[in-house]
């Protein structure tokens, strides 16, 4: 086990900043978490947040950093781009941006986009969690990688062929907060993945998409009518709105996927794969974001002769 | 025409007041219409705003008044229950609840319940609009009535056999302020029913409801990626949410509604169910819960032999 750091790795999202400091065969040598996310760093600007971070650990100025997420946006740091569908993951490294008036070697990685022009679609981050997703199950046809914007993606080897976005995880937030449901899912607990109330509404959303924005209406009827709990209708919510993604993405009993995810989303995505009749094989999200940040930087460094400096 | 004032006949719903002064002959004699809601009424008390606007009117003290929408829920004014599906129309009237309290004769007119026990669902105040649309169309076999919730009814007669709730009028308001497309689709002006981005919605949420929360991320995609517009952005979501409801109903080509509606949302309606074949007779919703809550009196004051009072 290495105990050198070797590089940053940091995963910079619009809600939440994640840094870990890693030796050269990935050990974790250290790990930052915080709500420093993109929308939160704007106005304080992303090198001081991160110059805190990096001086926190002690790490040498010679140390570079490796940058995925919504930091390469138009509203980020510096924007990164795209590469577009199909994307080959093992050139994401050597199309990365280099912030260029930093201090040290900083590199963003570059989203993807689907430029199909009847439905459009965009990644920015999952593109690295892909890559080392791929690493994990270098055979895998499908992933799944659930969110606030889950993402479903076709690979062919490590070429992403295409994928869709499902707002799955916005519109819980958004339907149980801001609408007259908040009066009837109150509370924030975790969903149960094992609640019947869970798995009837992934039934109802897979089986009859098309009625969930009346299934929808009728947890408030539930509540109104014969008293159904906060706990049991949050469930229900997050069964329908999960259910009716797995529809969106077309799963088919016996299909083998990845799954993408961790804590409470890889618990509720697991089971609804389950009761769709879908073999889903679990890769850490955590792991496959930092195996990811460290093939691209092997990727960039290859290329730009910079490995040896490292 | 009669000038005489008959009734005072409110819909009292959940963010506006509508109340008309009315001649037996329906003849609007005069028209109040507000904000003041049951959300902004429930601490200033209902029968104090009732009776400023009763007094602007110079309302004589023995003039009843008839109230439908959500002044009747829990919440609300007095509760005054449901109806169970299959709900007799001709019945509501002589189910409303007397504000006992009262300085004067006020009643309530009842909701509706449908009480299936995997979607169940309410109305308040479109059981009243349900009323007086039957006698514009007593052959009508379906409803539409969109809005916050729009309602989708079954009619046998003069009886409701089943209905059910879409949540697109809310889901609309919530997408389009509370998440990410707020970025897109900023603005507020009317959709316009002709705009391509509209109808191309509709086809695509009746079509594959099943992808509409995939399209919903995608009207983002095409904003970063094609710099689509925000008033062709909200077109397109108009269009999805409202065509996944055609979707829901299971609107076929050819078939006959009645579509109770006014303003805005007549227009985008008609031309969403234009588009997927369905000819839809127009009944004005204003109309409608005027002539609803009229009847729904004879049915009170024929039963309690008050008509000979009014």
């Amino acid at each position: 086990m290495s105990t050198s750091p070797f590089i940053v790795a940091i995963d910079w999202g619009t809600s939440s900043f994640r840094l870990w400091l890693m030796s050269r065969d990935g050990t974790v040598l250290a790990e930052h978490r915080s709500h420093e996310g993109m929308s939160e760093v704007a106005e304080r600007g992303f090198e001081p947040v991160l110059e805190s971070h990096l001086q926190i650990l002690e790490a040498p100025h010679n140390l570079p950093v490796v940058i995925c997420g919504m930091a390469g946006s138009r509203q980020g740091w510096v924007e990164a781009g795209y590469i577009d569908t199909p994307a080959d993951l093992t050139m994401i490294g050597q199309n990365a941006t280099i912030v260029a008036d930093a201090a040290r070697r900083i590199i963003i990685i570059p989203g993807l986009a689907a430029r199909t022009l009847s439905a459009p679609d965009v990644m920015r981050g999952e593109e690295t969690q892909l890559l080392g997703a791929h690493f994990e199950m270098p055979r895998a046809n499908r992933h799944c990688m659930p969110g606030t914007h889950s993402k479903w993606v076709s690979m062919d080897g490590a070429t992403v062929s295409g994928f869709e976005t499902f707002m799955t995880g916005e519109l819980f937030a958004a339907i149980s907060t801001k609408t007259i449901l908040v009066h009837s899912t109150g509370g924030s607990g975790e969903v149960d993945a094992n609640d019947p109330a869970f798995l009837t509404g992934v039934r109802d959303g897979w089986t009859r998409p098309e009625k969930t924005t009346h299934h929808l209406f009728s947890i408030r009827a539930g509540h109104l009518l014969y008293n159904h709990g906060p706990d049991e209708n949050r469930a229900r919510l997050s069964g329908l709105l999960i259910g009716t993604e797995l529809a969106g993405a077309g799963v088919r009993g016996g299909e083998q996927i990845g799954l993408v995810a961790s804590g409470e989303l890889q618990r509720l995505y697991h089971a609804a794969l389950s009761e769709c009749g879908v073999n889903a094989r679990i890769i850490d999200a955590d792991v496959a974001v930092r195996r990811g940040l460290m093939e691209s930087w092997h990727q960039f460094s290859n290329t730009s002769g910079d490995r040896k400096q490292a």
